[in-house]
């Protein structure tokens, strides 16, 4: 018991985690903890618009355990040209070292969901990185750009970093953002501030 | 597609509902949305510990959805002696408008989980009170005790309030939180500050 308490205390700094993305209405960046909550809870609503039947619980486990990582590596935006590689091995050190918190069952049973998210390779990690690469591109359409223009991404960025793996999880999702993308290029939302 | 983006951008609104106990380490309020986040994964962590085989998925699920009716009531610490059923018909009336915004399927799939948790009838439910109760326990024995000694709280009412859902959810977690909360109490987690 006293291993999942360690545990679980050890997740609590995901919450000081911050992402670039500032939550709707609120002074403050996004952290990696809220945002795990809110894609398991994206996926879980999409479900129906899965290409292919997917295992939704596994969807959500990966959702909920893909970004503990950063606790060690913080939160790297997905618009990043470099450094990538570097990063991914940076964070399965860093799961290796909190997942071996847990007993070996619960730390081997995380890692897997960790890996298949990772891997990629998967009808339920697909589906779930279209989740988790669609959810802050529906908070700047709602927030008219705040990232990308504090970041200086542009429009032709975004769409070489999420079309992919959008299109190849939930297409739907993807013609959706396409049109609302476009939409949001004429309202200028990827002008630089 | 439209009814799914409405409903998780009303989603974020969770990120902003505060909650008395603070993540270890940061100087802010914890809010509902990464507590959400955090309970999922202490119940994915003990499943190994429910009393009674359970579907941890159904847990989780319960655990994602069971706080989003504070987006509009707020979130009441635990410990509060009075309006306990007035909140909750608060909250029915929030799920029911928040979960409306999608699509039947979903919104009847996401009001069954909540009614679930709240009706606390099942093993599931059960054993997701006792991870929801227990979380706040467990940052609060890490943080000597700051929510307690902020908010007058005493380990007595600690016990009265905890003790029935823990022990029926999952009792070998109340087994360790007793001891835990003995153990506090000798060191004045409980006084006023």
């Amino acid at each position: 018991m006293q291993q999942i308490i360690d545990f679980i205390l050890e997740l609590d700094k995901l919450k000081g985690v911050t992402r670039k993305t500032r939550p709707l209405g609120l002074d403050r960046q996004e952290n990696s903890a809220e945002h795990s909550w809110q894609i398991a809870m994206l996926a879980a609503s999409l479900a129906p618009y899965a290409p292919r039947p997917v295992d939704i619980n596994r969807v959500i486990g990966m959702l909920l355990v893909h970004d503990i990582g950063e606790i060690d590596t913080g939160d790297t935006i997905v618009y990043a040209t470099e450094g990538w590689e570097e990063r991914k091995a940076a964070e399965l050190v860093a799961v290796t070292r909190i997942f071996s918190l847990l007993p070996d069952a619960q730390a081997t049973q995380f890692m897997v969901l960790w890996q298949e998210f990772e891997d990629g390779n998967s009808d339920e990690a697909r589906f779930a990185h279209a989740a988790d690469r669609a959810m802050p591109v529906l908070l700047n359409l709602a927030n008219n750009g705040q990232s990308w223009r504090e970041n200086g991404i542009s429009h032709d960025r975004v769409i070489a970093r999420i079309a992919p793996p959008i299109k190849a999880g939930c297409p739907a999702l993807w013609d959706y953002l396409e049109a609302e993308l476009a939409r949001a290029q004429a309202l200028g939302y990827f002008d630089p501030i």
